[in-house]
């Protein structure tokens, strides 16, 4: 009679095995993806399974009642302990006693997959860089001399197949101590990139060591900071936070800072030294939030702009702003936390920067290209990155083009008379109706409009404090929809709109939102200024957008994904209205979410979509807007917000564009704009 | 007809070569080794080579003299600028035109041997880890945005077959400037060992930088460490220096040292700082020594025995005070100088330690092994390194054994009441007439004897101010020739020498030496306390020596080495006299001076040798002193200062030993000795 069968699902692997066999064992010789960190000594429960019983005329098995093992002390010792799912088996304790058929849970699965929170976000299969390893050590013996690390060594190589390692100095001076405790097991982490550098112990615990180890995904942008905490067991985030980039005293935009790092001896020192005492405080703020210690982040991915990516790292950006924009290294950059004076987070922890794709175009466009994947969709795409840089890419499986473009902070809510960040009080979405021309708002932590009832009280906490880059978007294209803003972006008086919530401001126009000053609030409204600036940052989109269509020979895309680290609020209709990007049917327009963020994530979570990501880079077409005369005629062709005609033709389907003109020829700001630029 | 034949010497290699073909690119095509920092650009002139003219029978060519192209303006400049030695001519620039026989001086050589300076030291030919490479790079082009780094590896790889480079941080901070500043050619220094990590790109200087960069070889001992700075192009020792073991402080012997950090917390932290902090001095200091900027030394090579080396790495020593001697580590370790806080060398400057061979036979006892390379030897050999601990190898080319033994500081010239360390000054020579008992010495600094009429005059400067090792070693073995010590070891009284010099001290006897007190000087004497230290710590050096001989199971060696940081200095005579080694004929006990740090200067200069010594050591059989009851025997065994007899027979060919007894059984010291031990 022969070996019993085994056959695992979901994989439908499956096997012979002799009565006996652990059913870890049987997963690891048919390559079935189950975890396990102690390597099958009962500690870690990672390699829980479900067996089935009965008919299984799918796999052709039928499974008798005692086909595993009976249920053993050391599995009743885990569930009285950590608790075990009804049903659920420790696969390194059951054994193969007749035929047999095993579930793997998701959970159970070393290369699980990271549950998707947003239908758009693409699923991560984890991988990570750094893991633990529960190991047993061979005493030392004085008759066969060996340090204590060899024979850590040769444990792991034994019982993991781990090869070619080397211990950091720390582990080093750790490792005895931790041996003697752990009573000659010990866990370790190492970290193994799929480069070619050697596998490194990072850390070592006596006996075994849960975990988990952390790690942070860091969209390092020019106006703002944001970081995910994630478990690099599972990939949850377990906590967000952002701060503003400190650097942005020394200059709103890229190019400022620049010019004070070029102007101001040292310059360049002090960005980095504030930009990194940034980052330590933000890791110290989120690991409090998620109630970790911080030195339990062993892991940290940056993606950033060129500029960003060189004062992180310490070196002058001077480069960056003269042509030809050398950066001083495009690959991506591994290296020690601790090289970047980045002491909050674990003393050994690796730092990982993703590619540069040009001078102009950065690490953060390599995010978004990882996370949403032109160079594989057969649809030709439109991926356009908001922030104070706009990441633009345009391609599909054949070819992928990149590029930059300086949009300025306004689409941060920076440079807008109300303006302010994405933050509870914030206005982030707006109605304005077209008959009446009144407002209606909501603000961020608070799902009632404003006009509803409940609202005022609702919203007495956080007040109503200004307007995030969402609402100062939907604001002007709602203005423009409600006969407010004629195309040339003027706003116009109460007599040519018929509202006073249109006042008179200087020489121009503001149309108010909100006026809380009786109750010592604020006065929220859109100035022409604003406007101004709006038209501008969109306009810089769009060029940008163009720039990569005529480079590519189209004249249309087929789909439009808005992305940024405020992407997911930005509604399509919305920058559609505003002439954002270009010309697409409704539904095909969709949000990302914080594409570059999620970049980042997946670049902690899995090893080989990392060192994947330099080669997709190298195969993306940059396009450099600074020297492009196109990008220019783009830009002053695009400052209008468009009448529903070409190259708009959607935009009659989405909203009526009232047919108005402001311009009174007669001084103001109308029809002047373009003189006073040159003056 | 054929090409042109190109013949070198010494290699003999030869081929034919189109006329024009370059001499340094037909070397390169035959694989002769021919140096090159520039890249045959006529920059770095170390590509020299001397045509032969006439006929070269042996070669079977015959020279004309126009064989070679017309001297040229690039030579003529370098001559004019740097100097060139009469018919050299530079290989990168002198054309084949005809059969030509070109040769190679030792100093155009890659691999060149550095100049032997004591007969007995082993050749070492250079191959340093750390080498300088010339490169052009290509400018940056904005239409294929790549980073300064990236063209800079390109270069590396398209000019000098340099691949998988690494670069520090430090190098991408400074690579824009320096690329820009040179016009785009820029010298970097790449380091490369022979394992596993990936090369890196550890400096990088505008145009052309000719070096050279130095290495620090330091043997790290117990109670002293030495240094020697090494010019990495050829080898030279440019300059040596030694410091005091600031750890002195915390215990004379490793074992008070490894207690003092059992019984003080955070003791182990306080003697690394303390050793750290003395080697950054010797550093400054050595660097000062020979006008160079300390910036400049690169590597730094560590041979020390186990718990210093644990205590240089930050590792608790605690281990290596008890069975079974676990050492953290036995494998070599290369890190960066920073991670020890070596900081006055460069900023990335590594380290290499030499590995571990056993709990207590450490990484000076593996330099040992690698200069003296007993396992390369058909006779057996002996090698003895002496100091603080002893570290002893014995073996040929079947096999080789190795232990280390605890003599203590005395051969070192502590624990001895008028011991020094060897300086000026200091008595390093003694003979003392068998008939007069009268002595007469040399001092470090004056090559006459102290019966000179002169020396007085001449020793005026540094005074007569101790005894050093070798001079203790001589002085108690001339005391026993002279009659005026027992084989048990005791001072007989003026009445039993007949000498007045023999001075009563307490309960025991003291020799006069010197008497400098009535010009303020010392008075120099050995006292019985002095000849119980020199056979404590020559019982233990000869223990150790037996017990691999027992291993081994042989009576006899053929050759005893003598090596030491003091070695060079001791007399063969006199160690035999003393019995500090087993029998051999005279001749065939040699000195090899300082091998240890030989050996690291081995390690420094050459990174095959640095490679191989891992596999040298592990092919090291180790034997454990302290666990051996064996060495306790042979311990005890070898108190005596033997008579020439069994198991001394060669003794009695080099110096009669008068056949006394000092011990008058009537308590004093005679006999009592053991019965105070006990006590």
């Amino acid at each position: 009679m022969s070996d019993p069968l085994v056959v695992f699902t979901p994989s439908g692997k499956r096997g012979h095995f002799p009565v006996g066999t652990p059913i870890l064992t049987a997963a690891r010789q048919l390559g079935v993806d189950l975890d396990s960190v102690c390597g099958g000594r009962g500690i870690c429960s990672k390699c829980q399974i479900t067996p089935g019983v009965g008919e299984f005329s799918k796999h052709g098995v039928t499974v008798a009642p005692d086909a595993l093992s009976k249920w053993n002390s050391v599995e009743q010792r885990y569930k009285d302990k950590r608790g075990l799912i009804d049903g659920r088996r420790l696969g390194c304790q059951a054994t193969v006693q007749g035929d047999v058929v095993v579930d793997v849970p998701p959970e159970s699965q070393v290369h699980k997959q990271v549950v998707r929170k947003a239908a758009s976000a693409r699923p991560i299969t984890m991988d990570p860089a750094t893991r633990l390893y529960f190991v047993e050590v061979v005493e030392p013996d004085m008759h066969e001399p060996s340090g204590d690390l060899e024979r850590l060594k040769r444990a792991l190589k034994k019982q993991w197949g781990l090869t070619d390692l080397f211990a950091d100095l720390t582990v080093m001076r750790k490792l005895q101590t931790a041996l003697r405790k752990g009573q000659w097991s010990v866990t370790v982490a190492v970290h193994s990139a799929l480069h070619d550098d050697r596998p490194r112990i990072i850390d070592v615990w006596p006996g075994y060591f849960e975990g988990p180890l952390y790690g942070l995904a860091i969209d390092l942008g020019s106006t703002t900071i944001a970081a995910h905490l994630c478990s690099l067991t599972d990939g949850d985030v377990v906590a967000s936070s952002g701060v503003m980039n400190p650097q942005i005293r020394f200059g709103e935009d890229l190019m400022s800072r620049v010019s004070y790092a070029m102007m101001n001896p040292g310059g360049d020192a002090e960005m980095t030294a504030a930009v990194r005492a940034s980052i330590n405080g933000l890791t110290e703020a989120i690991a409090t939030d998620a109630m970790i210690d911080p030195k339990d982040i062993v892991e940290c991915v940056f993606v950033c702009n060129p500029v960003m990516h060189h004062l992180l790292l310490g070196i002058d950006p001077v480069e960056l702003g003269q042509a030809p924009f050398a950066l001083a290294t495009s690959e991506a950059v591994e290296l020690p936390a601790a090289e970047l004076d980045l002491n909050s987070m674990h003393d050994s922890a690796r730092i990982f920067l993703l590619p540069c794709i040009a001078g102009h175009v950065g690490a953060d466009a390599a995010a978004v290209a990882l996370s949403e994947a032109p160079d594989q969709s057969d649809e030709l795409v439109l991926v356009v990155d908001v922030g104070t840089n706009a990441e633009i890419l345009l391609g599909n499986t054949t070819k992928v083009l990149a590029c930059s473009s300086p949009t300025g902070p306004a689409f941060e809510g920076a440079q807008i008379s109300s303006g302010q960040r994405a933050a509870p009080g914030a206005i982030e979405r707006i109605e304005i109706d077209p008959t009446t021309k009144e407002p209606r708002f909501q603000v961020i932590g608070c799902d009632l409009w404003s006009d509803d009832p409940a609202f005022a009280a609702a919203t007495a906490q956080t007040g109503i404090t200004g307007i995030c880059g969402s609402g100062i978007i939907e604001a002007v294209a709602e203005m423009r929809m409600a006969g407010l803003l004629d195309p040339s972006g003027l706003i116009g008086s109460a007599a040519q709109t018929g509202t006073e919530r249109s006042i008179p401001d200087g020489r121009t126009h503001s149309y108010l939102i909100y006026d809380g000053t009786d109750q010592d609030g604020p006065r929220i409204t859109v100035t022409q200024g604003d406007i101004r600036a709006i038209q501008l940052a969109k306009s810089a989109l769009y060029a940008g957008a163009r720039l990569l269509m005529d480079e590519m020979g189209v004249d249309t895309v087929d789909k439009v994904t808005l992305a940024g680290a405020f992407g997911a609020h930005i509604s399509p209709k919305h920058a559609m209205v505003l002439g954002m990007i270009p010309d697409a049917t409704l539904e095909n327009v969709t949000s990302a979410g914080n594409a570059a963020g999620h970049g980042a994530r997946i670049a902690l979570c899995n090893r080989t979509q990392r060192a994947g990501i330099s080669k997709t880079v190298r195969a993306i077409e940059k396009v450099e807007t600074a020297i492009e005369p196109k990008f220019q005629e783009h830009f002053v062709n695009a400052n209008a917000i468009p009448h529903a005609t070409d190259p708009f033709p959607h935009l009659a389907t989405i909203a009526p564009l009232p047919d108005v003109n402001f311009n009174t020829g007669s001084g103001g700001e109308g029809g002047g704009r373009r003189r006073r630029r040159r003056a």
